[in-house]
């Protein structure tokens, strides 16, 4: 079989934003989804090693900011291929604090929403964190950035920790 | 909150073909996403009043046809806004029995997967089906269509049993 065809498989991106206690995180994602329109829910599959894992599951509450089309290469790299453990990744970045108290991203945003987890779906490295929406706001009518366009115009990479890593990406036939 | 935000997420089109007993069973959802690249899993959200529901339920199995932008809007509409239980949707279809016995829709396609499912979880009104990849190919290296191309370009619109359906779709704060 050819697992290449998994890259023909349609995202957005997002920053994915939670916290526990007094500190804040927020990671890059590709999976977010709706799942369900009433109520309104939806979903983020994380990797379990990352540290946004570990804050969504403490404060089972997460944000998701919708990235333009625009968003530098740099900007969107400065949250997926460096840890919270090791960087402040909030220091230089337009955030609020929203409703659910998880940091909300502003920067590049065109929209956001945030969610109150309802159920953990463990599927082996990764959470699928299921959430209901509780905030939702459109910030600007920007174009919105898919996964494609970040890997077709932008060039950007995919680190190994993301559910749609592939080793071989350019090899084929597994 | 302003539930327009959830129209920024970024999507696919696809077509979910399943089966029960001798039947056969196709139609189009939006919301096909990999949740781990080892072992490759995908997940799907299906509507519980879906015949295809009903016969992935059954067979346990699910095949997704990833659609091209170039898919003509009668034939996705095809998949959509109609049952399999009043018209058999494979009828004038070009398509092939998969490796898991679920029908694969092979026009306009650019690639699919078929997954076997190891989980089912349970949404309210859909059932997330999460399957491990058993079969996966690339057919053509024409462009993805996207569910933003299908709305804005096509002027597609989205049945009231999609997870993503908005019923006040341009009427904004709720």
């Amino acid at each position: 079989m050819n697992l290449n065809s998994l890259q023909k498989l349609g995202y957005g991106m997002y920053i994915i934003g939670s916290y526990k206690g007094e500190k804040l995180n927020a990671q890059i994602a590709n999976t977010v989804f709706q799942i369900t329109s009433e109520p309104p829910t939806v979903a983020v599959s994380i990797n379990k090693n990352n540290l946004t894992h570990e804050y969504i599951k403490a404060s089972r509450v997460f944000s998701a900011s919708i990235l333009c089309q625009a968003a530098p290469l740099p900007y969107i790299g400065s949250f997926g291929f460096k840890s919270g453990r090791d960087v402040d990744k909030l220091a230089n970045v337009n955030y609020k604090i929203g409703e659910t108290k998880a940091p909300v991203v502003l920067d590049h945003a065109t929209a956001y929403l945030e969610a109150e987890v309802t159920q953990d779906v463990d599927v082996g490295t990764h959470t699928i964190f299921i959430g209901r929406i509780v905030a939702a706001e459109v910030l600007t009518e920007d174009v919105c950035m898919t996964y494609d366009y970040y890997h077709q115009v932008k060039r950007g990479t995919t680190p190994k920790t993301a559910p749609s890593y592939i080793a071989e990406a350019k090899g084929g036939n597994k």
